[in-house]
Order: structure tokens, then sequence, then C-alpha cells
């Protein structure tokens, strides 16, 4: 089996070969690390969507609505992006509809993935175990920003590429081979690393680097969110 | 002055704001190598066209033709894709026409920069110049393969920055710092690095790894290639 890495939903179509794999989607500042802490914190699923209006919609509904552009809570919403947000006592058998600035639309862009799961940190082991049983190709597709390229979502696909190639994988591109390489660089000090980013500074404008540390803590969350096709729901 | 990298052509359009910049294309095997090769030699200057069905055209109106698809030269054409195929007797004052897998498609994408220019390891401190002369913000296009991101252009990238920066310009974004990263890890062993990668194979399976060496080695041509917007023509 062979992992890959793509560093944008706009690159998806030209990483994806068929249908017979895994698409991992990762937005690690925060869409998917946050969507991990809802469920486990007893969601009982997660409805991504992709647009404003259609979040709006679903709260119109009464549903329980989590809604953010470009770091920020949207108003009408009852969370924002951060995983401290999904609190047990506010979410615990809910419905939770979802929209992030590129984490939704990423679940979009593979969503003709035999398997579609979210990655985060917080999640690789049960994620790396999840694949090697299933016995698939696996495909990273980070969110990146805008469709840009982004640090720590590679640095997650480096590290999950790094742990499946230690259980068999073998990497299968010039993108996974970089992300190996970042990750090795960055994995004794990634707070270290991550500081360099883009994505820090637009935190830290909006005061909300208080997740950064659970973002990059491993295994805080032992299960994998698959998303159904058919009720276009993930739990 | 910031220097921005954009890994594929697919991406240009998140990279690109405005017009108000340099946009080094740059595909080190081989496209933009030969260019400056073919340059050096002497040929009055490059037609760079997207479509094998052009250069065709081109052909049967008596021109010179480069064309390649899959590292493979085209049968109808004079010359392939290696920067040792275009030498002074057979080019000098000549028009070539040029179509290759990766490298004229990038050019396309970035044909709406104010300066277009060609990048190679061949001319990089050629380039460096150039880039420093004009004081405007510069983007490095990958020319990658088909649309995939790829290490040697991604590296060159790394090398154009850290010169850029050395000489005033700072780092636009993750996709600079990672390219400055693996430009680091790489320099010493420029070779070593490389033959880890993708196109090295393909290169290789295909007995065209002739010219890597020559592709990886700094400043063997002293000057930039322009893209004319108007006449279309690079020289």
């Amino acid at each position: 089996m062979k992992v890959d890495i793509c560093f944008s939903p706009a690159l998806y179509p030209f990483y994806a070969d068929g249908n017979n794999y895994i698409a991992v989607v990762v937005d690690i500042f925060r869409a998917t690390t946050t969507m991990c802490a809802a469920l486990k914190n007893g969601a009982k699923c997660i409805i991504p969507v992709a647009s404003i209006e259609e979040a709006q919609a679903y709260k119109a509904k009464g549903y329980l609505v989590g809604a953010e552009r470009n770091v920020k809570r949207c108003d009408f919403a009852d969370f924002g992006n951060s995983p401290f947000d999904y609190t047990k006592d506010k979410i615990e058998g809910k419905e939770v509809v979802f929209t992030t600035t590129n984490g939704t639309q990423a679940i979009d862009a593979a969503d003709n993935a035999d398997i579609l799961t979210i990655g985060a940190f917080s999640n690789i082991s049960a994620l790396t175990d999840f694949c090697v049983r299933k016995q698939k190709d696996v495909i990273v597709l980070c969110a990146g920003w805008n469709n840009r390229f982004n640090i720590e979502d590679t640095l997650f696909g480096g590290a999950l590429a790094a742990r499946l190639i230690d259980r068999g994988y073998t990497s299968a591109s010039d993108a996974t081979r970089t992300a190996l390489s970042m990750w090795r660089e960055a994995r004794r000090d990634t707070r270290g690393y991550i500081n360099r980013t883009e994505h820090i500074k637009r935190l830290e404008a909006n005061n909300l680097q208080d997740s950064v540390e659970y973002c990059l803590t491993e295994d805080t969350v032992n299960l994998v969110p698959v998303y159904d096709k058919e009720t276009k729901k993930i739990n």
C-alpha cells in the first residue's frame, strides 16, 4: 500500500486515481482537530456544510451550529472553530452542523473516496490503526488555506506517513517525501517549528492561540471520524 | 519585496494577487533548463506552445520544433526536451517552437504577470540580479508534473528565494519557508537529494539521465529569458 499527500483541495483531482483508497482530510488549525474533539465529547454526529447559507438554514431549523470564516466565529453560530467550544454539556447526543474556511470544503473535494476520514494529531494513532486494518492506499488531503499550501497540515501528513511506513506502507510521491522530511526536522520541537507558520500569526492576531498546543498534541482522542456518503454526516 | 513559491500551475490563481510581480516559471527537468540553453546557443527566440497540434502546425510551416510528452521526444519534432539537443549549429539565429509536458503549460498559466521570466539553476545568478534590479515581488511558479508537486522545481524555488532574501527580499509564505528549508538540507549534495525524486526514475527508465548533472549546475548561462506578451515569444 502507498501513502500520498495532496497539499491543496485544488490539487486533489491530480492525486485521486480511481477511488479505491482512504482519504484523510486534515485541517490541524483547527477544523479537523475540532471535529475529533466534538465527537469525543459525545456529539451524535457532525453535519459538514460548505456554505454559510446552508449553516444558517440549519440554525433556523433549531440545529446547533459551528461556523467560522477567517479564524473568527460567525455571529449567528453557537460555536466557532475552537476544539474547546464543543464541551460535553453543550453537545452530548446532539447533531452539530459545521462550516469552516477550509476544512469543510476539503471534505467536499474528497467525497469520491471509498472511505473519507478526518485526521488530526489528536487521533493519529487510532487513524494509523484504522488505515492498516483496512489495507488500502491512503491519500492525505491537506485543507491548506484558501487552497494555498500550509506547513501544519503537511507536517501532520508527514507524521501519519511515517507511522504508516513503519507499518508496511511505501511513500507514493515527492510530496510524501517532502512531508516526511519536514516531520523528521520538526518532531522534536513541533511547537517551535510551527511558530514560523503563516497561520500562527493569524491565530495570534485574533487572540486564538489558546488551542495551538492542544492541536499539536498526539492521541487525546481514540476514534476515527468517518464521513457517511449517504447521510452526509460524520460519525 | 516578497518572494513566494507556487507548487503547481493549478494553484497559481491562489498565489497571484494582481499582476505587479515577476513570475519565474521553472521546470528544472528539463524544459526551462533547455530554454536557457537554446537561447545561450544563439536561438533567435523560443515560441512556446501548449499543444502538440500547434507545434505540428508550426512544423508544417517549416519551423524548427522541440516537442516532448512524458519525457520522450515526439516523433514529428526536430528536438526533444534535452538541453543537449539544441546545439549552436542547429539553432543559431533560428526561431524554435517548443512544447513540453509541463513547462509550456506553466507559461500559459502565468502570462498575466507583469514580467514573466524563465528560471533554472543554469541562470540563477543572472535571474537574481534581474529581480533585484526590477525591485518587484517574485512568484516562482513550479511546473511540477501534471500539476503535482515535485521536489526539483521546489528546490530551485528555495535556492532562488535564499539568494533574494540575501538581497533584501522577505519570505511570503509557508511554501517559501518549506522550499528554503529543503534547499538548506539539499544544497551540499543536490544530486544525492534529487536521487530520491519521482522524476529521476522517469528519466532513468527512458535512458535520459545524461542531462541531470547539467540541469543542477548553477550559472552556465548568463541571461534571463523573458516572455513577450505581444509577440508570444521568449527571448
